[in-house]
């Protein structure tokens, strides 16, 4: 297995962790229902226009951002900073790199900066948030997947090394990464990369891009799972649920994904590990089945092609080509017997 | 919805439960270890020529017996009666009948009764075993899937109709059933019949048959369930597990499929209900998705059309064709995007 | 260990399962509220004078009943039968033993007789009930501990043996016992009664009686009880959890009990076995600690010496005193150390 | 409610989170029992003199070292720094603080430094460990309660503000905190401080001290929890089951506390926050019983009054005397009815 080339280097700036996603959709009702009765977030806030959610043990105001819009696109997602000075630092440091970063006013949050990374993908930069209660403790208010708090997102980007490169300079660390062997060179397919400890703030795995893959929220147990499939049955979402169960061979998650009314693509998961020490990070051939699901069940093709645009971002195609990992055997199953 | 035309009989004699299960396999060793190490079952007894396995809180002596062969089939299903003498009373209504009925000395069991049902199922009748000791609290030997106990068995038949009007002479009664439409007639597509008080001690599907499909063991929690997958996927098993977890809608039982190394299917579940009271079996279209999996997820063909054979039974096709339900549906999803 | 005298006879007419309780409550709001957003019932029917539960994967109408009353009694508890005819034999058998019982017109239940056991328990017989949805597969509707089915009672009596003689004539059988050496007698302390296949419909211990000492739900899975102590906590019923979460030794079901607001006591329960076998009772010696709990914890003193009374019974003491097991142990464990 | 005047300082060297404990033992076989069976860790390595045990989760070579000792001691706990450059900040700055901090070799760790905090504990900073395979998806070797990895200790200390002092200067914050109202003064009885982003690594309350309270695990789920409690009952360990399952209110676990063969006290809970962000932190009045325990069940007196010492260390007691929370409600509820 080839070992990656990781480099720790002091960030120019303290990312703390993945904060919030904004996405656009196309009917609040409906993405408000999806998300508050089956995902179980609570509404911070809202009006005509937009729907602020946080997951039950958040005590920031949003993790999620629900926009009324005509296109289902993704805004921007959000890193958090440790405070105000991080955000000044951040400006510096953009600005020595040559690029535009922009303080905004963001309702309900502290000073944001807006920026956008090498490959595309608008980001925000968040030093606080209003404060909301902590509903962690309120178990009569759990519903559905009892979603505790965001944890990561994954993109698609159409070259994962160099987009890597940005994010390795903010000190963000890799924990596990898939590599593809291409006429005999090793070919770095995904990076999983983390600053709050454990294996993923940020994912990224090749293909079009730049586009969100999924977000991703954790739960408290098990149960919670088979209880969001089971609601989501009964809600009339099961169509929504697009993988899973399954067990993740990369980070150990127990994990599922369902598509939200507009076709966003959320993973719901719990249990993996703590990921704080110096440690080689854990490559994974993208030819081994079990980095994707250790019990054996393939991801459907469009779990691989489809995934979310972000709101004005050109959409670059990779220029070595993989393919997708999972159709063969897929099929192979499928006709099988 | 077409209403079944159930009669519930006063029975000749009193069936109890789904006993034991027998089938041959071609390597004891390997079929021990799926059955202890992933599925969590005790051995009681064992010598070169087979193993007598029973579930973690069963006090008879053995609900699955493995015999060495060289032929992977099912050599009999066995059914409790409450007492010796309903032995000898089913011995006189099979000979009213005009069945060969035979007393039988097996290992460890009671007095025995073997008979073929009317679509050449070979049954054992079986009024007690030796006594084990129940491991139900000895929870430091619990592996794997934890099973506690066998709860019922799964059989494809030419003719569903036909084989379910021997059952419900003995006194079994339907829970719930499928039929399709097919050129305007209700066609009955599975019955599932139950004595022990729960929705199935025995069900039949249609099929080319008598085969069995599956023979199914709960198990005390849905976290059993997934930590079944994950030893499966541990121990090299992820290859065997066939379809789910998943949530089925008749029964409403928590289900995950698994093939054993010699390819029969046992299903490990939870949670279903109670079906003591006297009331209207419950009917379900055989193209409602909902019937199979209330989230959505579809079977692969190959747990529609591969089952176990019966030693020297012979098999016999369905007269009136229904497709397998969900064919369509799983290629599409597989193609979709 | 001494093994009990149990006869199995044939019964005079046929007993199902255990099947609803009526209680008098003080504050119907309060009760309901208690009933629903803690336990997770259905409230299938009320009006200003009752409020009628079910369990959510139950059919029948109601297996709780709270009556608005001046007094928390009990009004009575409810045997089910299996059908009509039943009823007209439980009519007869009990006009030959020299006791009333009486037809009775219920709401939303089918043919119902009323008679007193032999140390004045107030009983109901019923052939049916009025049908409602089995909840079981909408889990948008789970609450609190999502209590599924009503399953047994616990009764404190002045004397086991003798109410023992009235439930075995109806064919219960014992499936657990405990005994007490006393002088070298062996006393008969307690015996877990059943009629539907699992440990328990009915239960009798040794007390000032008859008095019902807890009425018994089943729950879905472990989780479901963590997660019914916590919505306990969060709506202020902590100081309502009298006992548990434990492990029984007696049915090793994992139970949790806690008091309604009136103090009648409910046990939120699962996981425990399958008893439809003949085999012979298994015997617990009262001072086996065990026996109770597992994991070691003893009950309070409370647990042993409250129960609520049936309204219009006259309460007896036993003859033959026993002391409750747990007390010395219990205040030793409070002020060791 | 005070707020507690917390400082977050630039920390002379980067502790990064709760390492190793070093407990000293009279069995070493008796311990390797008690913490590979119940509690499920793996033994790294081992000789006639010490074992060294790892959760599953973990890549570190141990987080727990038994020691073959004539006396039931704490011989130093752990904490883990960011690099071997780490180390020598660390030595340079506790000499600068007059404190005598030695390098030391230590088998299967990394560059180690030890030095006493203020108020006498021992401790261990470590920059690395032998490297030992996760063993997180080898789901056929969980046991017992599955423990994954260390994550904090609670020690009591004769003056908690003085010892939180120590510290707060490494850059530890406080999550929560409990005071007591004595003659109108706000006093310090408890601070829960953390450098990973959960709410503890290291935990402060009042008593005779420095001693070990306890360290603890996390679970994967909340089934393990209850799993743990059952193989305690199974290997007769119940009576070292000395607390719950409960749940706190400060951090929000689910917790259960055992005590090893010698009386060292482990935590094993799952399902607490993230506190990454800046955020005051959160206090509690000591007299609030949902501070311990949402669940209403207090806690036996030898919670509060038995703790392990440390090798050498001298024990002082508190001058402001305050009562431990809940004998009185203990005995209350123990006496009550």
């Amino acid at each position: 297995m080839p070992q990656i080339d990781e480099l720790v280097l002091e960030p120019p700036f303290n990312v703390t962790r993945a904060s919030h996603v904004v996405l656009n959709v196309r009917d609040l009702n409906a993405s408000r229902h999806f998300y508050t009765e089956l995902v179980g977030l609570v509404v911070s806030d809202e009006d005509d226009s937009a729907v602020y959610l946080r997951g039950l043990e958040e005590r920031g105001h949003h993790s999620l951002v629900l926009r009324k819009s005509s296109e289902a696109t993704c805004v921007c997602i959000g890193m958090r900073v440790r405070n105000e000075d991080d955000i000044y630092k951040a400006q510096d440091y953009f600005a020595e790199q040559g690029k535009t970063a922009t303080l905004a006013d963001v309702p309900y949050q502290g000073l944001t900066l807006r920026v956008r990374d090498n490959v595309g993908v608008p980001l925000e930069f968040c030093a606080s948030m209003e404060p909301r209660e902590r509903m962690l403790k309120q178990y009569q208010h759990y519903r559905g997947a009892s979603a505790q708090r965001l944890d990561h997102y994954q993109l698609q980007v159409s070259d994962v090394r160099q987009t890597w490169g940005f994010y390795q300079a903010l000190g963000f660390r890799v924990s596990e990464y898939t590599y593809s062997n291409i006429s005999e060179m090793q070919h770095l397919w995904g990076v999983w990369l983390q600053r709050k400890g454990n294996p993923h703030d940020i994912v990224f795995t090749q293909g079009p891009g730049p586009r969100l893959h999924h977000f991703a929220y954790t739960l408290p147990d098990s149960n919670d799972m088979i209880r969001a499939c089971d609601v989501a049955g009964a809600l009339g979402y099961a169509p929504s649920l697009e993988r899973g169960p399954g067990r993740h061979g990369i980070s150990g998650a127990l994990f599922t994904y369902f598509r939200d009314p507009d076709g966003h693509r959320i993973e719901l998961f719990n249990t993996h590990y703590q990921h704080i020490d110096l440690e080689p990070a854990l490559g994974w051939d993208l030819a081994d089945p079990k980095r994707a699901d250790q019990w054996g069940l393939p991801a459907q093709n469009k779990w691989f092609t489809e995934a979310t645009s972000f709101t004005d971002s050109v959409l670059t195609q990779p220029e070595i080509r993989v393919d997708p990992p999972t159709l063969e055997r897929f099929l192979a199953l499928a006709n099988d017997g």
